[in-house]
């Protein structure tokens, strides 16, 4: 099987490797949550509950589709606050979201079937597409997310298509959000060109103003929408606990695909989650979070306003992880990205975001990760690149 | 991408998780380590310590390759116990062996690619695979493992084989260990056929009697072998913590295939399983597994020796978890365990073991995870249905 498709971002990703291994830069390139946010004493006593009161369930192997009671608390507290009603029957316990999207490739996708996605779309999900051998159809967008009249174009013209592949909240790359009415509209055209929505939604919770927006799949009335969701940006990454949300006879074929290719998730990691949403109010730690990246995301953005050139435009996203930032045409952010390495600030050039590649003058800026003040001098030091241009 | 792929082991598969919810069955079926050898306060030292001095990092995202300081200790603990000279530059962690066997499915085969294996090979293996469309060659195996000459034939017959898959200590279905100077001629086929040879290792630690063989990878002089290795059996199968050991070359493809289907291995249960090490001697906790299963062994053996039929014959294994009973000719596993079923005993039977079928007269017993009272309770319920026969 083709595994690691050669790609120019491929040289990116080296590029950024190099740039975190460089002293005293400061790099917007990651996507890590702060880490001092983790609750670190509630998972000490977590983890002693755990072992103390069912040790030996804890370190055994367990069933393919994850511990009931984790699965359950997905439904009755996370899923249901993203307006889908469902029950513990319809999930399946994934290592992390990375790997939901790597099985609904599996399931999906065959050489030359198309998928749609947004123009640009997330990173990791096109690598895990990517060795099944698809073809990427990307969809503009703007403000409000996906362009329904060219996604519907696209859909008229790629027959072979298995699904379309959106992030809705805060998307990654660009941190837009998709707005109801094409919510809506999607699951219709979905119904219309009779293919499946893959809904993949790490940040929906983090939401820093405004109203939560229902997922598409609460819109979904005919079993065409999966459900991706995660852990890693409201609880702790390196658990790596994610989930599929799925009809149940979609939910059985990515057991066989679970149960092949690693049996389960560590059952131990599925212990502690379910019993710290129990014991805990895991809003309280969502709140948390959303207060800091909230404050970063203004000092980014009132930054990004002082410091950068007017011919640069930027998002200002209602919550998440990421500002994505557009160049005047002419700038190719690649060589932008050479110059910030003298300045030693660092980011992700937009190029890596396309499945297609194109589109050289935007690159992805992070938040969530950096103290206040290196966002302030890493936004300015950007700024004194981006006027040497 | 084709999952699933039915075969007659599903059908039995679903018959052995009928009888797992059946009250009152005494099921040699399983393949679980005995839970009440976890070491659990030692597991509750460990994490402690991991949260109070390292919390933030062993709750976040980590690299793909896997934290160094467990390669280490695998490296130098683990890798060279079974006689691998070898670092942890060498070495990637995975979510498993079975995520082990699954990667290097995806790495070397694709649709009519030959993998050859032992006759009868492990189930999971045979699954991992599978997916990816190989032809499966079975080479002949006797009380010494794989039969060498047959090994030769089917390598000279089949000019397109990938690797040769064994399980050289202890085979998980047989539990027979494949001699040194097999190990050695093995070696110098796979150089003559120019094919990779995988070796899955998971019981070679736990050896009950006799001298420990050198692992097949310690006669490889020029990175032919690739050594699968696992915590599942000496340690904690939940945390799911397997790792594969090979050339830098390889180890970087490996690292590919992780990064795009789930980035990396949970990093706190990385961070335990290191430190465990570190703290403890693994040596001792191995120990204590062996006292109990060659105890569970010698058992299980002396009641067959009493209870079976004269016309069946089953292995005594000098280590691991498995006995492996042959009927006599005409006899049909699947149907002695229908019968099994009403006297409420249960095993695999062995056609589950064969990927192209055939081989009806026999089955698997687990003798790890059985209290010693049930063991002579069960096997003399099978010696009464064999005897029906």
């Amino acid at each position: 099987m083709n595994v690691g498709a050669s790609r120019e971002s491929d040289e990116i990703i080296a590029m950024i490797m190099k740039l975190t291994e460089m002293p005293e830069v400061i790099s917007f390139a990651g996507g890590l949550p702060d880490g001092e946010l983790f609750p670190i004493e509630e998972m000490k006593k977590v983890t002693k509950e755990v072992l103390e009161s069912d040790g030996r369930n804890a370190l055994q192997y367990s069933t393919t589709q994850g511990i009931r009671e984790l699965r359950e608390v997905i439904a009755e507290q996370i899923m249901k606050e993203a307006g889908v009603d469902t029950t513990a029957d319809n999930l399946v316990i994934t290592c992390g979201s990375q790997q939901a999207l790597e099985f609904s490739g599996r399931l999906f996708l065959d050489e030359g079937d198309v998928v749609i996605c947004e123009s640009p779309s997330y990173l990791g999900a096109i690598t895990a597409f990517q060795p099944y051998g698809p073809k990427f159809v990307e969809v503009k967008m703007d403000e409000h997310g996906m362009d329904m009249v060219d996604l519907e174009e696209k859909l008229r013209n790629n027959p072979n298509t298995k699904f379309i592949y959106t992030v809705p909240d805060f998307q990654n790359p660009t941190g837009i959000t998709l707005i109801v009415e094409r919510r809506k509209r999607m699951v219709e055209l979905a119904e219309k060109y009779d293919v499946m929505i893959l809904e993949d939604n790490p940040y929906g919770n983090l939401l820093f103003e405004g109203e939560r927006l229902p997922a598409i799949k609460s819109f979904d009335k005919n079993e065409r929408v999966i459900y991706h969701g995660t852990f890693s940006k409201i609880f702790c990454p390196g658990l790596r606990i994610g989930w599929v949300c799925a009809a149940e006879e979609i939910v059985n074929k990515y057991l066989l695909i679970k149960q092949s290719v690693d049996l389960q998730t560590n059952t131990m990691a599925q212990k502690e989650t379910a019993l710290y949403m129990n014991m805990y109010d895991i809003k309280d730690n969502v709140n948390k979070i959303k207060e800091v990246y909230k404050r970063r995301r203004d000092l980014m953005v009132k930054t990004l306003k002082e410091e950068l050139p007017e011919s640069c435009s930027y998002t200002n996203p209602a919550g998440g992880l990421f500002i994505w930032v557009t160049l005047p045409e002419e700038l190719d952010a690649s060589k932008v990205l050479e110059k910030a390495m003298e300045y030693r600030v660092g980011f992700v050039p937009g190029i890596a975001f396309y499945p297609n590649g194109g589109h050289r003058n935007n690159f992805r800026l992070n938040f969530s990760s950096m103290k206040d003040e290196l966002i302030v001098e890493g936004v300015k030091r950007l700024g004194q690149v981006l006027r040497s241009f």
